[in-house]
Parts: C-alpha cells; structure tokens; sequence
C-alpha cells in the first residue's frame, strides 16, 4: 500500500507521516544512513525517529490488550495444579457455552500457552493461578 | 486483572489510568451517571474521559494494522475479476509456499472477505484488485 492510501486509510493512528516513511525504507532493506542521505537529515535523527516509531507501536499494542482484557466476554480461571494438557478441553468447552469460536487448534492452544504463560507452568502443571480472556473474535490473550 | 496489576503489566499503553478506571466501570454496567458520582465528578466529564479513550484504541488498531501491513512477510494481490470462491485456495497455496500457518479455514476466509472487502466485490467477483496481507502470526489484513 502505497503512501497517500495509507493516509487515507490510517488519517487516526500514533504514527506520523515520516515514522511511516522511515519504516517502508528499513523494511525495504535500506540502511539508517542511506535513509538519512535520501531525506536529508542525519542517521542520528532517523535513529531516533524509528526507534519513537517502534514505541508508539508497543503502546498501541497495550492499549489494545488493556482493551481487550476489559472487554472480553470470557474470562476463564486456570487453577494452581491444572495439568497443562487439559487446557485446550477447558478453553473450548467454556468458550462453547458462550458461542464463542476459538480461532485455535488444541496443539496452537498448548503453543500459545507455552510461549505466554511460562511464568505461571512448571513442566506439565499450572504452578500459578492464571487467566485466559477469549476475545469475541476468538483469539485469545493471558494475564 | 485488577487495575494494579494492569498498570504494572501495562505501564506504557496510550490509556491514562482515570480512562482504563471509567472503562472498567462501564463494562460492569455502571452509567456515566454513576460513575461520576463516584469518582466526585460531572457526568460530561466521564462522557469525555470515555470518548478520549476509545479514540485512542481506535488510534492503536490502526497504529498496529499500518506496522502489520508494512512488515507483513506476505502480500497476496486479488486480480480484478477473480473468482472470490477461488481466494481461500489462493491464500493457503501462497501461504503454504512461505512456510506460514494461515490461522483461517475456507469458510473463515470467505466470511472474512464478505466483512472486510465489501469495497472490492460485487456478487462472487471481484470489481476492484486488493492486497491480502499475511502476517507473521497467520492473521490476514485486507488494504
């Protein structure tokens, strides 16, 4: 997409016109320097302007994680000594109950909670309580 | 997740703590009104504290569809005059040969194209080209 499209499209986002313009140019393999040159500015200041870029991104994902979380229409509580395997039964069933779809497999549940919630699972067991929110879309978010 | 918890988990987001309060408080039920009376405030108050806030996640979803749409590791352009049936095949075949797990099946995709590309499709045809965007995590983006 180019550019003017975006504009139109994204007129309401954290990102200004030039964040935008810097990361086309890094995504287009192009060096800090050579992007400084080709705007006329120095390295430093497109530094400086990805790495704000990049911020406000990690800030909007935040934002719509808190979002999500507060919103979600299924909250489920994964009780201290849960065995890990029987997660993805617990998920689909409570999500079943309120009509939701989940978007995951079992075997993309027992990923996704492997690579989120490892502060709260020792080997095959729950060793902290933790929630999984399922969001109306069917993805889902753990806090 | 309570709200401590939220602001340690959530300390960089684009919710200022008083606009993640009055959201929690309206997704209990609570009306402005009360919320107001609560907090020792004017009801216009909270109506712009809420307002303000769900700006600023409408703000992150697009801040997040523009980076996504930028580093997507797919861009998949639908042809004028394509066969929509025919796009889930086309999807996964592309997909696949990135070596991405598309998180849709057929019918996902297809009910995904009837919400997101209505612009570009007239009856089972597309009228205008667009781009599919896959991401890394198999979520797809239309632009």
């Amino acid at each position: 997409m180019d550019l003017e499209k975006k504009k139109k499209n994204f007129a309401k986002s954290f990102l200004t016109e030039m964040q935008i313009k810097v990361l086309e140019l890094r995504r287009k393999g192009l060096t800090q320097e050579e992007i400084a040159k080709m705007l006329g500015t120095s390295r430093a200041n497109i530094s400086m302007i990805e790495k704000r870029a990049k911020e406000n991104v990690e800030k909007a994902k935040n934002t719509l994680r808190i979002y999500n979380q507060i919103f979600a229409p299924l909250v489920i509580n994964i009780e201290k000594d849960t065995d890990v395997l029987k997660i993805p039964e617990i998920v689909f069933k409570k999500a079943d109950e309120k009509g939701i779809h989940v978007k995951y497999s079992t075997l993309d549940i027992l990923e996704f909670i492997r690579k989120n919630a490892k502060n709260y699972v020792e080997k095959r067991v729950v060793k902290e309580s933790f929630k999984i929110y399922v969001l109306e879309n069917g993805e889902l978010d753990i806090g």
